[in-house]
């Protein structure tokens, strides 16, 4: 492989990488208009546990916006195997771990891996399909003391 | 852009995160002659939550090292947002959360992010200012039991 | 250094975290085919607070499979320090959590650092040695109500 051929395949990595990561602070964040940004348009969203099964950029991102409406969530991506298929294709398997807590003071917390697509679009890297496979996932209805939210 | 200009940006890149994961262990294994090392001698440090405002290397270290006297504690940082700005200074998002527990038995958790600027000095790069923005951040007063340290 | 040196150290950086990223995938997902192919045949493995001190692949994947058998594990590793020393030899540090629920109901939670060297082979970058060094450690006998799994 060329220098040059080498050096795409790196840059793929961090725009991948970076793309992932912007899912993850919009979400947190709920800036939906940057969640728009790094999805494909074409996307498959697939969350066993909450029964989704979504296709389309638009579906899943109003989908989003309304299931977690008042709810803090923090998710977290860990150590990828990213795998480039071709120039506009690739691969990823994340660790991850999940924090929601609802308004109604019960809260989940889960730990999986993410399975993931990316397609390469004339605006860069975006994700195609995802699917959220648990290791672990627990809930409780009232909030856990002796902690308080400050 | 060269070759060589590319693999510029992708050497920063990973020098950066280097630079952050040093920040974290230092903190964690309380190696202040270490942790000097990472930070930009002009460093401005933010953390709304503990109303701490400091400038300057020497400072921020001493404080730290005052403020974290006996404390355990673990940070975590995740899948960054980097962006070179030029060739001598670089803006970072990172996901984050910290546990601190305290020798009185009280114990704190927060997840956020930290937005940060980075300086290319003759030693490499450095963090330059860090701000830190939570979703959440929880307190207790005593151990959750019936969790034990062992 | 030339590109194409500097190139060679980039993908070196990234095959040896996406060994990583396998071998925590491979534990957590028990698929210990897969871990065997991350590890070095002459890997050194220690784990003080467990006693383990495990010499050679097939040992040490035998000695996980049989401890964590019907154990539920997560294992997260974040923001590694690595250091290229040759062609062949590299080292590194990783911030890490993991959580481990035990079919008695008891579990165990902790974090810490992974100090490891990695041997690159005729079929990749392999980990050849592990010592994990802990900041805290908790256990805690009976299940954390009101959570429940899910």
């Amino acid at each position: 492989m060329s220098d040059t051929a080498r050096l795409d395949a790196l840059e793929a990595l961090e725009a991948i990488r970076r793309c992932k990561a912007g899912y993850f602070r919009c979400i947190d964040t709920k800036d939906w208009a940057g969640l728009d940004v790094v999805l494909h348009e074409d996307i498959h969203l697939v969350v066993p546990e909450a029964g989704a099964d979504l296709r389309g950029r638009a579906r899943v991102v109003r989908t989003l916006a309304a299931v977690l409406d008042g709810v803090v969530t923090v998710h977290h991506g860990h150590l990828p195997e990213l795998t480039l298929l071709d120039e506009q294709t690739a691969t990823g398997i994340w660790a991850m771990d999940d924090e929601l807590w609802f308004p109604d003071g019960s809260a989940q917390r889960g730990r999986g891996h993410y399975h993931e697509t990316y397609r390469r679009t004339a605006d860069g890297w975006r994700i195609a399909a995802l699917r959220l496979e648990r290791l672990r996932l627990e809930r409780r209805a009232a909030p856990t003391a002796p902690w308080v939210v400050v």
